[in-house]
């Protein structure tokens, strides 16, 4: 492996910033950990155990503190994975959720893990959009990204072709039917779709299926987006079972 | 006034910082903002409302590029209030959320946004806690805090002295009774209770009320607070109507 870079979009490998991200990868992904990254000061019972699971699965470590504050901008990230990215696909009969445009990171490792919770396993993500692999993103996850299925597309066209069959519930500030009614009768398999954190979905996803709205006092202008894909995703979840 | 100081709770006063938290200041409490900061730069239709309605109250301006950024701790925020900070109490009949030891800005200013969004007006504050007044806090709940009532409290139990008859929920990981479950048939009024980021609620609020799960899978350990609040007070406000 040549020398580590900062991450960024293009690179084939990526970070898990942190010993309990790390442990996750190892934990469900082991395969894809290609070195594992130490601090000279790194220490405790966390990072024996990533230390031992990394040399069960031959992945070898190494002191490099300067390169843990390059991909964290932190100066307490004792231990991360380097690991290789992949290409997921998603199930073609599960529930998905779109994120159109997502741009926030922390807003979207929060989404992950929350869906992960829900058992929303498959995500389809929109570009432009924050990057699934950023480490920002893999440590807001808390690992969360090892046990999804996340996919990246160009347009949402894209991500339609390959999976026509999906009742579409986009979730706009105007939808016309609220979350309540919209949960009495969910056609499987489903599809919430999400827009943008400041701009919300483009109109004209309102023709493309069943338009939602979660209903709020006119004393905010919307829901912070990960509260939102929260309050969407349980509601569907409960409902359809 | 004095000279302006970086914020500290100890303080009477705090700071919105940014023109949209400072708009909404003088929306709705006009009568607590003292000053107004501008920066140089400070430019735009924002900036121009905002010095006409503190004009119009009778909010004297001045240029203060050094304590905008003592108080944000940003170079880019160009505006802010000066408002003197107040102790609300909560409406003795309607919903409350009591939040027990939430120590992160973000998430607190998350939750009062999504609460206000939701029409749960009425928040208690258990301390060691973050504060509510922090700028932090209020940048994140983007004016929320001003339409609230926010109380803080040295313990559950002051809060509980001053108001016996809310019937207690509290969201606990081991909850004996589902979300959905506990929504079928919901007491009035009820008091949601959440539990700290990483430690939650210690066990014995499971004896003062109907603890309640929000169900997830075993592949997290929790979901973030933010969330579970939006969840769980979603749930409520749409049980009890």
């Amino acid at each position: 492996m040549p020398s580590l870079k900062g991450y960024s979009q293009e690179l084939e490998y990526s970070y898990t910033p942190g010993v309990f991200p790390s442990l996750e990868l190892m934990r469900v992904k082991p395969e894809k950990a290609m070195r594992l990254l130490l601090s000279e000061r790194a220490q405790g019972e966390g990072v024996e155990k990533l230390r031992q699971v990394c040399r069960e699965n031959g992945v070898r470590e190494e002191i490099a503190d300067k390169a843990l504050r390059r991909i964290s901008g932190k100066d307490n990230c004792f231990a991360a994975v380097v690991f290789e990215k992949w290409q997921a696909e998603l199930e073609a009969d599960g529930p998905h959720v779109v994120l159109h445009h997502p741009m926030d990171e922390g807003n979207l490792g929060t989404i992950q893990r929350t869906l992960l919770g829900l058992g929303i396993k498959d995500i389809a993500i929109i570009r432009p959009a924050a990057d699934p692999f950023d480490p920002r993103v893999v440590r807001a996850t808390m690992g969360a990204l090892f046990s999804l299925r996340v996919k990246q597309y160009d347009s949402f066209d894209s991500y339609r072709a390959e999976y026509p069959r999906h009742a579409l519930y986009p979730f706009m500030l105007d939808g016309s039917v609220m979350l309540e009614e919209a949960t009495r009768q969910v056609q499987m398999p489903y599809a919430l779709v999400f827009g943008n954190e400041g701009s919300g979905l483009p109109a004209e996803f309102a023709q493309m299926g069943q338009a939602v709205r979660i209903p709020h006092s006119n004393e905010i202008d919307s829901l912070n987006l990960s509260i939102a894909v929260g309050i969407g995703a349980y509601a569907f979840v409960h409902a359809a079972k």
